[in-house]
């Protein structure tokens, strides 16, 4: 990112009405969306969520509280503008675009759904690995794709979303894998499993990586043992945000995972990332800590889909536009200290 | 507030395409809209933000950074649509009324502004008592006309702001009455005053306090003598909103003063006040556990306004919206857990 544009983005905002930082993490927004986009004045007006479906044959093992059915049943919602991401993205003036990356559906060429399958669904990673070398890379490189896309179209920032039944199982697995911390202290309830089905989930979590034995070093090894399509094509799009100099606003806990992913392949992918909230999920905290990210909110949420992103993205926008529309003291006649 | 509508808000969250739960703050906030507006569908499309414009005779101690005149400079700014405030109410859809309570200004018949100017300002607190007790009922009085006329309107939600140069001063001496605590322990740096500075504004507080000798039992007391004309302003908006059932959005370290008067006065008063921000001033946790409420955002804020109020609204807002618009399982043909 253009450190130089980032100091004279601070410099604007301390000329304005108000006393120098005074607008706290609003001025870090717009500064960083300057810094990203390499504009003074970033135009926010194109916000994009892309929601990535994938299925996970690590259910199998029944540490879901759905069943697989309900991925698909979702991604209808989401075309008929129903789901908790429609609602949030609308209200925000956010556009969301589903990909189907992995869902366990024949979806034939239905209409609104951007079609990248790879595979449906991924197998159990409890038996053997979740995806090959050559799956893992086609999802990833669906991220890639539709981050240039963005580029093409001038989409002033990204958020990341997905949805995939049993997905917080590999979230933890690939965050256990990466950090060495034990499965059971980044492993959590997902969509509200009980006290038996967690032990469950954390045993089948241990036993994928006993079998797997993906390499801690390797993050591609990690995602493509233990990991999932969704997660993959997160890692995409977050690499391909970060190559294009797009903001790419990372949801919750499983888009947390797909960043973390991205960001252990190059350093310098966290520079454009914004996290945009605190998950109630145990294991997030230490994945942002990990990229150096600060989340946004901390509301509590837990439903993924990229609606804690579509918020979000609504706060680095008034960032960016109390850069552009505040008037200066001078404009404004007001003394200066 | 509506106690049967808040657990009927909460089942028809329950029944969304959603694990219960899962939107966790945004659910308390549809449901809080419900009882306390009274209606199942709460309209949230008028949002209305006060901003309460006043000055303090103690600037003439050396309390503040600015000088006085900056408040009725930034009152022509608030007009502009130039300030902090004016940018990101227009990002939510709120509109901002700037009401002159007490400016050491003559403004005339100015369009724009609301004149209910009770003095021109205060008198120095650390002199003698800031307001008669006619003036501070005065200035409540012109937030509980504003609450009404609010609800002739229909307004869905209201915020509250302020400016005034010197305010965090009897902010912090409020909290330091009513609470008991040491001055020191509730006095911050406000625009961003100098350690020296700080010491001068802790004695300031402190002679005020000893001199008035305010009645910690009885917070009109304590408004009177180390108050302000809008933080009274705005402990009689956040009383009048809870009298005529709509909600309000207190901004940050002031707004909150003038709420916690407010919510000393009557203990229900709490259910109807939205704290939007915790502020980076020190006291401000302590008067939002006192009060009873959460904030939503935490992002170093300090410049009040409004600015603060604002961003919560959508959010706020956001929460109604899925209640109103989301798809349920039944509907979306979503299987049940």
């Amino acid at each position: 990112v253009n450190r130089e544009l980032m100091q004279q983005a601070q410099a604007r905002l301390d000329a304005k009405t108000k006393p120098p930082g005074a607008l706290g993490r609003l001025e870090e927004f717009a500064r960083r969306m300057v810094a990203i986009s390499g504009t003074g004045s970033p135009d926010t007006s194109k916000k994009v969520i892309y929601t990535f479906a994938g299925d996970h044959g690590v259910t199998d093992e029944g540490v879901a509280l759905y069943p697989k059915a309900v991925t698909t049943q979702m991604v209808y919602n989401f075309l008929a503008g129903g789901a908790g991401v429609n609602v949030l993205a609308r209200h925000v003036g956010a556009e969301v675009r589903v990909v189907d990356v992995g869902v366990d559906n024949d979806f034939g060429d239905l209409a609104g759904v951007i079609h990248r399958k790879v595979a449906r669904g991924t197998r159990n990673f409890a038996k053997g690995p979740a995806m090959t070398r050559e799956e893992m890379l086609a999802a990833i490189t669906v991220g890639i794709d539709l981050a240039e896309q963005c580029r093409v179209e001038g989409i002033a920032l990204v958020g990341t979303g997905e949805m995939g039944i049993g997905n917080t199982t590999p979230s933890s697995a690939i965050i256990a894998a990466i950090s060495g911390k034990a499965v059971r202290d980044v492993t959590h309830r997902g969509t509200g499993i009980d006290d038996d089905a967690l032990e469950l989930k954390i045993r089948v979590i241990e036993q994928g990586l006993a079998i797997n034995q993906p390499d801690s070093t390797n993050p591609l090894d990690v995602l493509a043992k233990v990991g999932g399509l969704e997660i993959a094509a997160i890692a995409g799009l977050v690499l391909g945000c970060a190559a294009n100099g797009i903001p790419v606003v990372i949801d919750g806990f499983i888009s947390t995972a797909g960043a973390l992913i991205a960001s252990e392949l190059h350093p310098n992918v966290a520079d454009y990332i914004f996290a945009a909230h605190r998950s109630m999920e145990i294991g997030h905290s230490f994945m942002l800590e990990r990229i150096g990210v600060e989340p946004i909110l901390d509301l509590n949420l837990r439903l993924g889909e990229g609606t804690g992103a579509a918020l979000a993205m609504s706060l680095i926008e008034a960032g960016v536009k109390t850069l552009n529309e505040m008037a200066t003291r001078e404009q404004a006649g007001v003394t200066h200290e």
